[in-house]
């Protein structure tokens, strides 16, 4: 449900609502705009009745939210969210580019991947510390020490550090050292974890499912903002069909269908969504071209050697083909990039 | 398997080839290149031995082809394909737009349409007269009235005309009028069908079927061309997945991945891909973006009246919106529209 | 829509009933119960108006048909369908029993397995002539020949042949030998082909899609009925899903809701649901269990040297097993096989 | 990789065994069988190698383990697994029978239907206090208070307690109340929990991802056995595919692909299998016509009133009907329910 209050509301009409909200169980999620204060409520057992608000003083007009995802509705919010990462903004005019290696593998490695990805004109670098391995006797991420090599990368390089959380009791520490904590594919539906990071302070990348719905995915991604948190930004990476030749196939319908219904930006993996590295170019394109907000891509120097995902990594200069090439893409869109 | 000729092969030893070739029971599919004359080899029971032929005079090479799929392959020719229909090229720099509705309804309403899509820019006019519909009692198409309704449209416009035939009783009929006959998804592995079109003397629309791997659809495309129809162009119009917010999930990975290994063009068809005429745009300009030589798409003058597909057509102001932001991609690739 | 008659209608109020019909522009689908006629009404244009025939002499009800599909649906006729296919029931309390090669090789061949099958209970023999295969260069059947050598193993052993039918041109040819036409997979929406089988005169196996939706199947079936030909028997062959340990996956499911909703026989093929000959005897028990009323197994004496589909084929020993195991499951449901 | 040591090997040279395992950085998973002890030596960055264990006294061979999943694997341990819950045997010729509501809503709604499908032959009570939900403002079960209610039921049925858990925060709590702890699918690749259940002391009941493969399943599975928790039971619970007319697509398929490959016990959920409470009775006459070793299916006294998933429930006497229908299967498997 949604209370839109009168442009000429008071601080006290407002404390008003909110605390009948409280005290009739539900949750307020406030965005105070520029016109006026737009106030979505949200409960867990009832639909609110909009009959308990319309009378109350400054209220204009008080409607129910269509969609079964409610916070990152745009008929709650209709302006694109737009965030401040550390100077760097997501989800503007200036697309988002992350780069690097899927896994960190020593100090040495994630340092030169990351000077090479910011000479391709990368403001963020990915890179995994805890890998969501699907066997257990697999490489499972150099985990803390990975972060601090991570850090000694961004020390050197000033690049965002993008790096994934599988369990909530590593939340604390990931996000001590990362800009962006990312939750994978295989926690899409792992609402433990998106509740947890919901209230973290620390923006979050959320990858859909391999064969989670849109309609899934942004009732999924309302946990993480019910949290408190709503610097979301979503992330399209392929999905599982019955096609083979490819890794997954990349979806673009779904990054239209969005930023249609959705204020959070969402960006493309076109290393996971194909992989193959002969195909990451296009699908990068194909992505920015359906209006993605941004990219997140896997850059090895050494993909020959990587210790995971090595046949999916771009070398550097390819992955400066590839913003090149995105580069025209997101002209075309009224964009930049890098 | 490919035979290379050395480049100074005499008319005389290349016609010992062929004679061999023929004598062993197998098909050849010479390429005239300007260098040289290369020939694949083919053959329905036994793989043909390389030893067969390498000691012939004139021949430089044998080599087997490694893919499934045999004459739509690059292995076999390096170049991408280019048609020339009747003054319009396909395959080349500028791209191919061919529009119209789904169904042809009456002539005043094809010949509207028509006049439409040619001012938005298309060269080809897209309308059925033989429907594959789900159901037997759903509306089949006006047949040859619907062609006949085509042609004026075509008289009136200079339009090329595409539509789909259903039966390879209909396939001459088809073909007086027709500029391009379409091969709709659900034949994709009606292999009879393909054959006969292998024998007309009509560019042919193929469409990827709904579950079709891209291997399976290029094997298939090999009927086409084994029947002597060489001007195939490969149409991707979305998969089925486990996705039900859009009627289809355009596979763009698909796009890319034809490029690199056939030297057939391939288009998109955003209209199915999608299902919803919002998203239509969005995914044109993907699909472009993925490397696609061109774009067909259902217009309608009144979509709430269509006797079909009404929901995914675009009625004409959005079709010029749709091809004024794709032209913007296209230059961005390299290339022209309309 | 189906127009109940009264219990004591005459011939007369019928022929009426059928003439009004006709000069509406639509088509009868009578049905003579024991009790009373029922007619179902079917048009291509337009739903038939209720009014229009509810005034009529000897009329009892005029109800419409709530699902998408009409002839195959048990609104129209609420018993199940029993066909006798040359003295053998299907549909009935005994489970259809199809079995033989995937490929017809030789007369010696056919011969020797149809011993096989029938000494393990079959009483089809199944065996394709007329192959549907993905790429043009595989080997695509015997052709007449291939028919030829299925009459002389029916004339060996008594055994019913089924064998699939690829082009309308072939229909009369197939329809002289065959006792059963089979339509494949690849054509479940091959609605040209579809009709012509409807105007055989010869009962069809009709085999769902690999991404055919129950709903669209049945709609797909209609298009045979309309035709005039009633005895069709469903087939669940497995469809694909992203599982790729198993060619298909068999969709027991839809078995059950086919069963629910239509009154047309249905029968599982648990070699080409599974792909692999271990996995078919316990595909096969669970289609019964799941309430098919008989199954088509692939069956070879020499599986490694079969020209196609060798891993998926039973030994004659095997395939007794199977029988055996399937006996027990059937005896379970209350039926008989073999 | 499989260290089968000699039959007449003594302790000490077991021990030796181990030390040696453990000092090269890998882990030991003993098997001790009757005639002698095989150990499985498993390890996290590097394959162990044959040749630094096959000089060791009493060793007899070394084999690599050739599937990707290894704990679970039939190659390890040959004989099916079998586990005692409370007196209550889990892979053996009894089917396990686990039944009851979705979620636990109040004390008496849990403990009326325990005692309905006690009465239906079930041994084991399902029900959540814990759900996944897709929208975080769905009701997401009582929590602890609905783990106290099952408890009232256990005491007062001595029906054995399943039930899900959704953070590692809770596995304590539910393990105190639990028999069996539930993974459900949306946790299936959340490994971070596998790990963590891995090291609880009760045996869990694992379900399949709607979109895992068997493979994928199998390894995830590993994470369990290699924590020390050997007791798991597999649960096939339908996968997502096109069809839209079931909730999902009952895999029989990978029943009989588990029991073929794996050593651990799998059951059949049918409710969520199908999502519609008419077609529950034939899946599972499927499941366990595939093999499986047990049931898990959801029954509700007032399915109307349900507060999540109430119409794929059965009401108690439709329960009675599904058990006596199955127990027809069962005895033709050779085995027992209820």
């Amino acid at each position: 449900m949604i209370i839109s209050m009168q442009p000429d509301a008071t601080k006290e009409q407002l404390d008003a609502v909110f605390a009948r909200i409280e005290e009739l169980g539900y949750k307020s999620h406030p965005i105070f705009g520029e016109e006026r204060t737009v106030i979505g409520v949200v409960g867990r057992l009832h639909r609110p009745e909009k009959e308990l608000f319309e009378g109350l003083d400054g209220v204009d007009t008080v409607v129910y939210i269509s969609k079964p995802f409610k916070l990152v509705s745009k008929e709650l919010k209709r302006e694109a969210s737009v965030f401040d990462i550390g100077g760097v903004k997501v989800g503007g005019t200036e697309l988002m580019l992350a780069a690097g290696p899927c896994s960190v593998e020593s100090e040495a490695q994630i340092v030169e991947i990351a000077r090479e990805v910011k000479a391709g004109g990368a403001k963020f670098l990915r890179g995994g510390a805890y890998k969501p391995r699907t066997s257990p006797f697999s490489f499972q991420g150099l985990g803390r020490e990975g972060l601090e090599f991570m850090a000694t990368a961004r020390a050197e390089t000033g690049l965002k550090i993008v790096t994934e959380v599988l369990s909530i009791k590593d939340i604390d520490l990931v996000a001590e050292y990362a800009d962006v904590i990312q939750i994978g594919a295989r926690n899409c539906q792992n609402f433990a974890l998106l509740e947890a990071v919901g209230k973290a302070r620390k923006p979050v990348l959320y990858k859909r499912g391999m064969s989670t719905t849109v309609n899934e995915w942004l009732q999924a991604a309302d946990y993480i903002l019910d949290g408190g948190n709503e610097e979301v930004i979503l992330c399209e990476r392929g999905i599982r069909t019955f096609e083979t030749a490819t890794r997954n196939t990349l979806d673009t319908n779904a990054v239209a269908l969005v930023k249609e219904m959705s204020h959070l930006p969402i960006i493309v993996d076109p290393s996971h969504a194909t992989g193959h590295d002969h195909l990451v170019i296009p699908a990068a394109r194909a992505g920015i071209a359906a209006g993605a907000d941004g990219l997140i891509i896997e850059v090895h120097t050494h993909p020959e050697k990587a210790w995971s995902d090595g046949h999916q990594c771009l070398r550097p200069a390819r992955f400066r083909d590839c913003v090149a090439q995105v580069r025209r893409i997101a002209e075309a869109m009224g964009r930049t990039i890098g």
